[in-house]
Parts: structure tokens; C-alpha cells; sequence
């Protein structure tokens, strides 16, 4: 069986990725699958090991590190949250096609890792609009002008990271797009 | 018969606009149809009189201009070049999804005659790469690597003025992601 892709989806948490994800996972013909991940936080009620996370404690966790076994990890608030790198290659191995929806630097240590990663960003429609106005002649106070275009910097910056740029100004068509992207890529990587 | 889109291509001459525009057109599903552009340059051997030029004078070309009937014009080397509007017109008005290939300048024409026209920037599959390389640590002189930048963002402020950017790094892949963009487009244009 031929080996899946690893796909990493990114983009600002107002950019509705969750709802572009649920219509790309309906087309069963991509073979998606989500790998589980692995977390120091405690598990919470209805929640299922192995479904939701892995559940580990931090020394398990800080141990799996250390020994390379993470694809990508990064802490927040106060818990770690990681990608196993053998649930990963177990899917892709299946043949299945690994979707993981995570952060600019985890994409960032999954590109060192594995650089035949499929990254994709997805912008919110607005983001150019904004970024036109903030260079346009202002009447804040400068200190926030700059504020806005150092942030808005920033996400270009993250933007550069990625191979594919989507724009979800239409669900429907950002899921059609990461449709072909998936797709063509599956070809190339499988040598058609 | 449902009125068709209006759709600009733009990118950097060594992109290969035009051999993903190849590969797109040969998809008769989409309805598509170039617009016969106007120069006031001569009518070269071979060259026909509105197949491949409406030739003209540079008094009715400034004329049709005056007259709004001109979607977008440039000046290039002495000559002026430009698309007529009626044509335009009477092709989408005929169901066709009429494809320009123009410049920046004449797109953001465009954008204010017709805001609701589909606008696609086809950027080079290295251009990140560069402009990461740009910002590195550089041993090139200050000036050099200032002009660079200047270059690079000059393109960065081009393609904001675009609606989707679609990286050519697969010939197959950017012409399959146009055209989801169009069908999907159309859609949309058509209420569906």
C-alpha cells in the first residue's frame, strides 16, 4: 500500500478551520485520518484515552521528548500538548493521509522533521483589507498603529512558512482547494 | 443564459502564466473565452484584425478611453494596449467566463469598474523562499539587500490587491486549484 501524506493545517483561530476541516474529512476518498495526540493535562469527563489524547504525566512526557519519539510538541498554560511521531507514521504506513491541525511553530518543528510535509494557512478574507488600511493615512495614535502592523507582520511571516495560502472568504471553496491540493499531492508524492 | 465571470491573472513574467492558463482552458466545462484586447502597436506578418488585435489609431484609442470605453488600458514602449468593454460585455452577457491576462495596474482598474471581478495572482513556488533568504542573516552589502526587500514587498503590496494566490510549484496542481476557483465562482455568481 502506498505511504500517506502528512498534512498540517494552520491559521488564526477566528479563521473557522474547524468547519473548513468537517467538509474536507467528508470526502472519504482522500483516506484523512487525525492522529491522536499526546497531553500532560488531565483527562476530563467523557473524555477517552487514545480518542481524545494520549494522557501521560509530564516525566512520561518530557521523557518522549528527549528521546526524539515527538513529532512536534509546545506548551500551553502550564500542560504540554505533542504529536507522537509513531502514531503518525503507524497511519501513514496504513496509507492513510495525516491531517494534524496545529501551531506555527509546531509546523515550523514538523518541517525540520519531515520535509515533505504538506503545509497549508488558512487566512480569514478580511486579512488583506486590513493590512491595506492599517498602511493607509490613519488617525490612531501611532503607537497603536504600529502595534496592528507588527502583528499583522507577524502573520505574514507565519504565512511564509506554509506551502499553500487558503483564503476561506467561501467554506464550500477553501475545502475545494485543500481538496486538490490534497489530492495532487498525493500524486506527486506517489510518483504519478 | 446565466451572465459569465470575469476573471484576472496576473504574476511575474517568469511564473508560467501561460502554461497554466493551457492547461485550464482545455477544460471546456468551465466556459471560458479570452477577450480580443485593442493596441495602437502595428499589425505585425500573420496577425489578424480582432482575432489577435483591434487595431487602432492612438486618437480613437484616446477617444475610447475619454469615453469610458475602455475596462483597463496601459501604455507599453510607445503603444497603448487595453481591453474594450463591449467585448467583455458581450461575451459574459453570451454565458462565456472571460479570462484577462493583464498587469497589476490594469487589474486595480478593473476592480473599480467591475467590483466583482475574480482576481488571481499566480506567484513563483521559491518567492517565500527568497524573501526568508532576504531577511536572513545576509553578508550582501545593506544596499543590495534593502533594494531586495523593497523588490519583494513591492510584489507582497501586489499580491494584496488579488482575491486568491495560487503558488505554481505543480503545473497540474495551480490549474486545478483555478479552477475550482472559477466553478466555484460561478456559483456563487449565479446564486447557486
Amino acid at each position: 500500500m502506498a505511504r500517506g501524506l502528512l498534512i498540517v493545517l494552520s491559521g488564526p483561530s477566528e479563521v473557522g478551520k474547524g468547519t473548513v476541516l468537517k467538509e474536507v474529512m467528508k470526502d472519504e476518498s482522500l483516506h484523512l485520518a487525525y492522529s491522536v495526540s499526546m497531553t500532560t493535562r488531565e483527562k476530563r469527563p467523557g473524555e477517552e484515552e487514545g480518542v481524545n489524547y494520549y494522557y501521560v504525566t509530564k516525566e512520561q512526557f518530557l521523557s518522549a521528548v528527549k528521546n526524539g519519539e515527538m513529532l512536534e510538541y509546545a506548551q500551553f498554560v502550564g500542560n504540554y500538548y505533542g504529536t507522537p511521531l509513531h502514531e503518525v507514521e503507524r497511519l501513514r504506513d496504513e496509507g492513510k493521509n495525516v491531517l494534524l491541525e496545529i501551531e506555527v511553530q509546531g509546523c515550523m518543528q514538523i518541517k525540520e522533521k519531515c520535509p515533505d510535509v504538506v503545509t497549508i494557512f488558512i487566512v480569514p478574507p478580511n486579512m488583506k483589507e486590513l493590512e491595506k488600511r492599517i498602511r493607509g493615512r490613519g488617525t490612531e495614535a501611532e503607537e497603536v498603529v504600529q502595534q496592528r502592523l507588527e502583528k499583522a507582520n507577524r502573520e505574514m511571516d507565519m504565512i511564509r512558512e506554509y506551502k499553500y495560502v487558503v483564503c476561506n472568504d467561501d467554506i464550500q471553496l477553501a475545502a475545494d482547494i485543500i481538496k486538490v491540493i490534497i489530492k495532487r499531492n498525493q500524486e506527486l508524492y506517489q510518483g504519478k
